[in-house]
């Protein structure tokens, strides 16, 4: 695609090849250089072509990440933290080659402070292997962008999902994290302290910087309480914008709804087709509510009322967990109902962020768009949020339909930014998205860049994300 | 006091000269040179002593903010952001001379976005102005420092208050800020989307860098809706870990408690006589619940449950208005009953945050402390964070008091420290907390200087504020 900037940088091969042999000597066979290997840590859940890096360090320690971090700036050749590789924008590819840094087997937990409702994790769990382990704890970690990302992918593009909404996203729920620089220092940004006033928020700035400035070695969370209710519902509505008018109207009644989803009606159409739901055709709202049996009797009841006034259907809500796991399963797995619309066909997940004031007129135009391309595309989005996802099916294969792609992403982030959204809600830059930084931020993108070039001045961290052309 | 890093840089005396004749050309009658001025702009409700700027700026525009950079940056000379100088750690002194920028003329609303929950003021707007400002919209900005602040400052210190444990930091409530940099451009660092993965986190960078990274012109708050009911109450503990331990409780079952401030035994003995409250005398929480008729009901009678369970007095809460206002009017004024207690004496306001699972020891230890040293200093903490304040009184014109402060002040920051806190939780560093900030957080210092030196190479924004000794 022409939209992501992936073009291959500049390869210093002869420092490529003395990095190689260092990271052998090192590290032995926890580097690997095998072509399967490689293409595996180039693989993303993306459309954009994978580049595969020079090599593979299966860290195991902080001090493994120091050792590897000091070879690569001893020589200025690129490493690339890895996670599970389930980053939607291409963000580790390795443009310019170099080393990428698979934590996988960093995924242990440090320590669990019960009391002050935090942990301290490596950067490679996984949010669902977290979950487990903290579950006699009676704390859970909110944040569910869908994927069972690793904490340090998380943090690293600022995902959020389902229900940030109520939780926020990883930049709320991040209190501190130790990092090597591109010096190969191990720094800690910040304390286990709820709030600090000491300096500038590091924890903020190395959040979401998508590793290029620093590698993340562990990450302190906000932990919350397993609700003691769950309940849920589905409800329909005549159109779109009754569907955004009634989250609009349960966000600015302060209701704390836990999960507030909203699929268009052929988002719905397709998730009864690939989870067994019987759902009217119609645009609907997925919604979760989390506390005691008498609150989340209360947030539904006054969520119906809501439902009702905006033409909603009945709103009926359940506690059962089996019924409520297959509403959520169902969720999370639209972008597989999604691809069923087409067998065969690729699929990009696109994401943008809209003030919810904005949000029906930006779905529906966008909806417009899509029928007006003879374009097929569910959309889902995490309503409570303003941010949307589009899931654009296409043959990849095919030059026209891929120009028509590009075109239409083109047109739906000008959309959003037209509003005063965003180009990406929680997906990242990576190189996906690095067309539309400075159309949204303009001068702040310099200001990234001074960033950028005062912590990492030789381009080794994660070079060619974020930052459009031009950017080492 | 030799514990905040007051010594006068280097002044470059020709070009503050040169500044004063163009400053005066530029802007007439909005510059201003008199002492009397000048030496409120160095004013702060502080123990630091003043040390004046060489002269004032009223902005009125980001236009007059862009002109006074432009004018400071060509000569050199420092400039330091004023908003009501109501910060406590020496944030507004001009250790190295330089131009104030007074805020309180750029003090518009300057859109309201009701269905979004987001505003956007001019800096110099203080939080109560605001507060009047939104009443007809049904909404309202919870950040309550206690002072007046200006929204500006408030940001620029991540200032925070009694509602955080419900509502959050500033961190969490500045969705975007419009800033002139160094060189006198003026970006903005996010879009009015409630959340975005677009680059770094330039917002978070700018909030709490207490203006030594770029001026403010325009922030955006999130608002939120008034709650239908606000309830209240008071309740006693035999110890005051009996108290902490209600707090640990009470957040960790995730009751969304609005407010929840603890006061020592001689914090209540001094509202009691400044506030003509009559509370037992012994250690207190103060509460407030926020929500519907039911939900606030339903607060109350589980909070009332842990408190009973840790030995806590009855817990009357009320959702009469009156009574509620004398309780926190009381909770605000505990500077001015803290100053009662030996009056003509001055106050030294000083805060750290700890986990809260540590909050108990904290403060215990620092009363064993304060009596070890025939001190007189009440505590009062935002105990749902695990932030409090010991005003400490003293007479600031005899040496010895003051060296028998700066010791106490030292040990109380090396305690929360040794318990993973931070030497300041919503007060800021300042020139106060400078010699702290290493011994918290160490070589990420050294980032945060690289960070500096990118965006100010001059130094002219807020000089010898933050980092210590040897900083421009």
């Amino acid at each position: 695609m022409a939209l992501a900037d992936i073009r291959t940088g500049f390869r210093n091969e002869q420092a490529i090849a003395e990095a190689l042999t260092r990271f052998s000597a090192r590290f032995g066979p926890n580097f690997q250089t095998g072509q399967a290997i490689r293409a595996q840590h180039a693989h993303t859940t993306t459309y954009i072509p994978p580049q595969l890096p020079d090599g593979v360090l299966f860290v195991e320690s902080a001090d493994d990440v120091k050792a590897a971090v000091a070879i690569c700036a001893a020589l200025k050749v690129p490493l690339i933290p890895f996670g599970t590789g389930s980053s939607l924008e291409g963000q580790v590819n390795a443009p310019h080659g170099g080393i990428s840094l698979d934590f996988s087997r960093m995924n242990r937990v440090l320590s669990v402070n019960a009391e002050d409702l935090d942990c301290t994790v490596e950067p490679g769990i996984t949010r669902e292997a977290l979950n487990t382990y903290l579950r006699d704890t009676g704390l859970f970690f909110p944040i569910d962008p869908g994927a069972n990302a690793s904490i340090g992918g998380m943090a690293s593009t600022r995902a959020s999902g389902t229900n940030a909404v109520r939780y926020g996203t990883m930049k709320d729920n991040v209190l501190a994290v130790t990092a090597v620089t591109a010096t190969g220092e191990e720094i800690r940004t910040a304390t286990r302290a709820r709030k600090s006033s000491a300096g500038y928020d590091l924890t903020a700035l190395l959040v979401g910087s998508e590793g290029t400035l620093g590698v993340l070695t562990s990450v302190t969370l906000r932990l919350q309480g397993i609700p003691a209710v769950i309940a849920g519902g589905v409800c329909g509505f005549p159109t779109l914008t009754d569907a955004c008018n009634a989250v609009i109207m349960t966000i600015q009644l302060g209701i704390p709804v836990a999960r507030i989803e909203l699929l268009n009606t052929l988002q719905v159409r397709a998730c009864n087709a690939y989870s067994g739901l019987q759902l009217p055709e119609q645009p609907t709202l997925f919604l979760e509510f989390h506390g005691s049996a008498e609150t989340v009797r209360l947030q539904s009841e006054e969520f119906g009322a809501i439902a009702a006034e905006y033409g909603g259907g009945t709103f009926n809500w359940t506690a059962d967990a089996a019924e409520r796991a297959k509403l959520w399963k169902a969720r999370h797995d639209v972008y597989w109902a999604a691809k069923g619309l087409r067998p065969g066909f690729a699929v990009i997940a696109t994401d943008v962020c809209v003030p919810i004031s904005r949000l029906a007129d930006c779905v529906s135009e966008t909806e417009a768009d899509i029928e007006a391309h003879g374009l097929i595309a569910p959309i889902v989005g995490h309503a409570g949020d303003g941010n949307f996802h589009v899931s654009l099916l296409l043959d990849d294969g095919s030059p026209a339909d891929v120009e028509i792609a590009e075109a239409f992403i083109t047109r739906l982030n000008a959309r959003a930014l037209a509003m005063d959204g965003t180009c990406t809600g929680e997906h990242g830059i990576g190189q996906g998205k690095q067309v539309f930084l400075p159309q949204e931020l303009g001068g702040s993108v310099g200001l990234m860049r001074q960033v950028k070039q005062a912590l990492d001045p030789d381009g080794i961290l994660n070079p060619g994300k974020i930052f459009p052309t031009g950017w080492p």
